[in-house]
């Protein structure tokens, strides 16, 4: 079977665990599309485009990953761009009840609609963006949480 | 890409949560194998053989999917079998931290071996063997729970 | 016994979820007051008196429940209005940890305030306003989620 | 609104939390009947009949208390005895999610019965019967923990 | 062994819960740093001035604790005040996930740091910072929630 | 201070979790008691006195661990031995209710005894002794989960 994947978030910005999950989906589906969520309520870092550009940087060496922006409901993208199956990482129990409450709501609003749970690698699970955004923000050292694009776009930011 | 996916699983019995997730996993996988776990430590209501035999029933009407038994790791029968892809469901927080271990432990077995966790559907989110094997023993109506197969089964072993 | 219970809440907007607990709560309460908090640190979109609205025409037909506004503490209004019961939805384990702090403070500002809690209908377990909130404001369909009257309030909203 | 509802249990042995939860229960139930299962697929340490006989004893004090056996489906004692409440405890997140299911189980098996569920003292949270059987069986003090009838019979069980 | 820890937090305001928790670890830990983080994300109340005399004028009495403003990364204030343990108090299922992922993140910034975490008063457990900010806004009363100078601080922030 | 803490468990067997929480442990206590429980209730793969051996061959670089058997109560283990603090790892969710349930127990019982929880390494998070039994028993390598004492042993038990 021919799949297409969404691999939906925010991305602000994308981590070396975002990385991760994006090679492990290629391991069984055909294309991926990374979905940078532009609609988000939370007030960003990174604008959409910075963030695509970011990921973009990132999975350069990936010709199966397209990254794109979305503004409305996943349901919608995924109706938009043929996609039958979303992929989304699972790290601790509060993102499972989040998590399993989107995967039913997006059923309900697209039938065909299935979500896939990922495991990250196991020295990744601790990491998030915020968590990011928070060593960043003090100062702390991020290169080993995020790719070197990142990073700097980072120190940009904060100078 | 080919993919051969595993659905592992104790199945005493199998109920109609196991069914929804095998047809579920067939709208992005190429085949299933349903690999019925010999060496499970809790004693069992029915036999591998019986087990092996409703699940055969259960899924007649899908030549994706095989039934087998396993005796020893997932991970080495996932190696003789070719498959590179392991499904589970999540139903609730509790599952969600055994099934994380478990996933991590596999891979750590057999780094090629990713797992992907799906949610049933909604109204089969409470269901589980052990309820059916309660429900049954208390002489309650299992009918929407399980195949007719099962319930038959059910009934005979009750007798 | 006569029963007074109280089923506070934001009801921002009001859900079918909260519908769903105020009938389930009729089935062993005389008098049920819907408690609208007017004092919510969080910003709303409908203001108290548009929600208190909203809730009276979802429940015109239930003559043993009354729609009011409160501003201090629940304790406070419990005991002014002579209620000795709270209810509330459980729908996930994050709901029950905040819940389970919230009935224990309450209990020791009003010793005399019990909170019972119910589960919704399945079907609405995966529902809540902020769910709401942002498949409205994504321009998806709430009709399945929401009163009539509370779809036509978030149109006007988001018109 | 005339109330009869079922706190249904194992009580192998009673706590202190349970008879918390009785006397609770009264604040909002007219006639409580404290249900004994009789089929528990766990072995106990005391008969139905011992278990019944020390529920007596401690709810001695308060008339619209009856406890009793029952032998197959809550739902169906339910229906027998005419009860539309069932009255649990929530102590944990694990308690929690066991709770959930059998919550939905019960009004599938029976439409018109509600669970609710209760917050013990908050001294009595971290209180069990299993946490009181393995307390008592390596010679700790269980006095704070049940009733004194409760006390003895353990001492006479481990003579 | 001379240990020193850190006790780090917001304390927006200080709580009986962390006078509990300072002076459990004075059971075990030499001297105790307790760190107010000035760089949370959070707007606060009270300034750090403010909230370091609150927390000085609680613990006046016990010469081995001392309290400090910290501007930047937790495991760099361990490194400049030469504390090896930091200590932190578990109260509920999402405390302690995100502490877990903290504990991880510090042990990574610096290896030689050790999170302890202390469960608090039973009493206490269902007390937090937000919690009184919530009451006290509500003009209820919060004086078995925290210190008489705390008391008196919200009193006047509140006029 | 001079601290004598107790590490409690089965150790049915010693995994590499446990060897780490023991040297974590030494960062910040004098003395270390390794106590094994006698009386679970739970059948046991090896005796004490195997499990005592393991153990002691395992930390037999560290002279300041004792490692010791205890068959009552922790709390009456840690009056004999003089403890004051008891330490135990966290790994999930599931984890942390049981273990807060027992701090909470043995601080009733003994008042002066503290506990103390750590986080594994991150590699180790995952393991426990029945995964390494199921593993073992499956005839898969335990050489990453455990000493090589505790392999030997495992091997020669399931010859």
């Amino acid at each position: 079977m021919s799949q297409v994947a969404i691999y939906p978030g925010s991305f602000d910005p994308p981590t070396r665990g975002h990385e991760d999950l994006i090679r492990r989906s290629l391991h069984f589906v055909d294309r991926l599309i990374v979905g940078v969520a532009a609609s988000s309520p939370k007030s960003s870092w990174f604008s959409v485009d910075e963030r695509i550009e970011l990921l973009t940087t990132i999975v350069a060496d990936e010709d199966r990953v397209a990254v794109e922006r979305f503004d409305g409901l996943l349901a919608d993208f995924a109706r938009t761009t043929g996609a039958n199956l979303v992929v989304r990482g699972l790290r601790a129990v509060s993102d499972f009840e989040y998590e399993f409450q989107m995967a039913l709501m997006n059923r309900k609003l697209h039938s065909g609609l299935e979500t896939v749970f990922l495991v990250p690698a196991l020295h990744l699970t601790f990491l998030s963006s915020s968590l990011v955004r928070e060593v960043a923000s003090l100062r702390g050292d991020v290169s080993d949480l995020v790719h070197p694009a990142v990073q700097k776009a980072l120190e940009q930011k904060l100078r």
